[in-house]
């Protein structure tokens, strides 16, 4: 299991400054792994990453939110078309830096929608990512598409709406992506969907309920990391947390970030780092009760 | 304390036929109170809705929550001053309507915001709402905002962050709205929110984490309700749950609503009033202890 | 589903004027059994509870924790051996009074040990339950071992330990009796226990931490609930509470009750049974989400 | 604040060299201080204990459960006498050892009791205590009452029943010490008993609901940690875990520890450390939301 942090926990921008700040970050908190937002692909240099990452000792993955103007679920195809090109842009850029993994809301815009999906928006989407499963079977990317909230998606906000419209994507290789914010606002449990996930469940977010420091919201991390040890889960687990104190452009109006929960980037960062490994070993320690 | 719901739970229409169905819905269920949204203040009829929830023996509350062209913390004035208006239309219909509350977002617009607040925009809103509390308490009305998660405002989404917005207003008449579906997101704790509001807690929304049967989310409202009754709250404690079962077209799709979360209204009502009264009820126990 | 409740919640004697309390009292609240504590089954009159229990139409249940004198895990084979033989009338009083489950504390003392089971001890136990197994089968009655605390057990404290000891007593018809009070001092969450358990669980109770009235302490039932719903739990759910203000001499002082947690027997199992009706409700209403 | 472990986590006898190992896993695991059980005082070298912690420069504590031989709150005459003269005993030895802290089950036995408790019994507890605080003031020693639960004593199970208790006894440095392990169990929440105890909240026990590994329980740890910054706590706060993996023939047996929770001491109590730290931390941050 690789243990992971968000890049916005320490840098808003991700130029090579940028980039070195947030790898430098990831590694001093301890952590395996980065994870990069890739709000535009076709700016992503990943041959570049990957030498960065790989001279720091850490993985990487990367995440995208797509927006209006490339939504796979539009009903118009031009704009499906242009989200799909897109994500085999991004599929592209993770291979080439060496990663393994492309997540998040890959299968709708991340936005606040004003009318409920339709049909053929569904299907559009669907159909695009079991072609996208190919390309990023074949480039060695999993692709886990990331169950969020009602303000972020109108396609599916839970686990099992995520796996029933895995069934009509119907590619072994496009799986999920579970968020622990998320789920706190919109599942019956944090430990029900983990198991109804079960090996369809290759990416992990971890997110407090206000996505500041973890153990100060109302989350239960408890159970969800007990339901990860229950289905014997081993994919990346990353740490997400924003605050007015780290502003991406792109990224932070679009998640409502207009409070400061934390200033202190290396403190927030080296605190997620322990919590989730001391949750998960003292979950361990469950196996001898 | 008198024990409410919110129309929508009954119907998406507040025609006449609308509003029957809401008050019987609202009085088979055990409830006091009808929460009614006033999307529309200058189409509602005072005069009639206090006749009928006079008839019916139950007492009315209204919310409403601004839209863009309306919006109170706009830097436009004339915007703002559309907004204003509007309020002073609703604050005379709740008293046509025998109503002693308004409350919900009425002090920015209720959607998400793609920019954070500016402190002019700040400004008109408190200073809007100072007017308006006057208006309101000639009235015999009290104004309670609402604290609304991200995605629902820009301006305060916690109670804390409330109380500041309150400073700021400076009117002692215009008090807080808490919610416990918004505070489940926002909040770091579901009992000291109210401990910090204390007496300006005049108004309090009873939702589940994904607005749905109660007690089947991840809302502690064990801690809520104790809450309550240590700072002696006697207001209204009004029920709110949105299904795609019953649509508004104002409404639902600006709240998100992609999702059936339930299809028998009297049931969930019924199961929402003696849920309510039943906690009350227990955390008075306490006392015993 | 049977609901039930446990007959301390109304007297603490269980002559014929409190057996007639105890029947009034719970078919009153609304609920479909009552649960008899059998402390003394020499003294318990199958026959005639039988007949109380049927003018009254609702089902019955027996439970009892063994003293010391009794203990079936004594290395002492006397002692055992009383055990044994008080279980056997108390299988053949349940089945004379037309009930189907005989569950608590039937194969250790209930009580604080002052020292770890022993293996010859354990093995006494299972014996003797194997053998009891046989008899309550054939009279028609499930004996189900009620997994309690450490200070009122040293045998096994958590359905996995308890499921352990159901491997060793190696019959097909002893099972398990999860108790929501207990668990939450010894499981380490309140759902998985559930579906460790699966179809060997066939009694359940329903304790609020302290014993008092439901929702005023930390157990998490929505979790504990949503785990019946998801092994199928058919068996009998039975509300247990315990205040200083019904007094058994026999009971209370084994359990420690030393204070007033509640003083209206009428109301506090009137709120138990609306509290356990609508958690079952309202999860069968997550099917939709 | 003073973040301390219980020496029952390193060792089960407390002779010189389980005093050194237990002063080494202190200071390994990253502690300040080290509560060591005073189970027998004669026997207690508080000059030679004073040295050794000085020598590593760590604080020292230390907490006792009366046997029934010494109840103080025994009708008993000459049993509470005994008592009492083991208190002044412990008094003097934690002061010759530098400590500024005796606290636990120092005003009943620790016991499951079989009956309620007297006037007559309460009231010679709280007559020596407030004579123990006379001689606890002069020797620089802070007394602080346990509140555990209803199988350790029947005096007082949450902190208003403490708090009563405290009132007869009337002294000023007589004062609480609450524990989470067993607030879980009798308490209606964790934050509020700290609200309540207030500034007379002098020592904190933080042990799981099973007393295990932090965070594989039921305690609400988040709530317990915010309660402690709202009053602005600031003595000690003291990890406390028991396993048979660890056995004291004097204490294990009385706390009911017939299960192996945990095998390895130094990981268990780095683990805890950092747990209780990085929650003080975290809730630091809430003053910035």
């Amino acid at each position: 299991m690789q243990i992971g942090v968000h890049g916005l926990v320490f840098t808003g921008e991700f130029d090579e400054a940028g980039l070195r700040a947030a790898i430098t970050g990831t590694q001093q908190a301890g952590f395996d792994l980065l994870e990069l937002p890739l709000m535009d692909p076709y700016a992503f240099d990943g041959a570049l990453v990957g030498r960065m990452v790989d001279d720091h000792g850490i993985a990487m993955t990367a995440s995208l939110g797509l927006d209006a103007a490339h939504d796979l679920s539009s009903e118009d195809a031009a704009v499906s078309r242009k989200g799909e090109s897109l994500l085999e842009r991004a599929i592209d850029v993770v291979a080439e830096a060496g990663g393994e993994h492309l997540c998040g809301v890959i299968y709708s815009a991340m936005q606040k929608y004003m009318v409920p999906p339709t049909e053929a928006g569904r299907a559009a989407s669907a159909a695009a990512l079991a072609r996208l499963g190919d390309r990023a079977q074949a480039a060695g990317v999993t692709l886990s598409l990331e169950i969020v909230n009602r303000y972020e998606t109108n396609i599916a906000n839970t686990a099992r709406g995520g796996l029933r419209f895995l069934e009509q994507v119907g590619h072994d290789d496009v799986h999920l992506h579970l968020d622990t914010y998320h789920m706190n606002i919109e599942e019956s449990g944090m430990l029900e969907p983990v198991l109804d996930a079960g090996d369809r469940l290759r990416y992990v977010h971890i997110g407090e309920s206000h996505r500041g420091y973890l153990g100060t919201g109302s989350v239960d991390f408890g159970s969800f990391f007990r339901g990860l040890a229950r289905v014997g889960y081993d994919g990346p687990v990353v740490f997400e947390s924003f605050s007015s104190a780290v502003v991406s452009e792109s990224l932070s109006n679009t998640l409502g970030i207009w409070r400061n929960l934390w200033d202190d980037s290396a403190d927030l960062a080296a605190h997620a780092n322990r919590f989730i490994r001391d949750q998960l070993r003292a979950v361990e320690t469950i196996a001898l009760h």
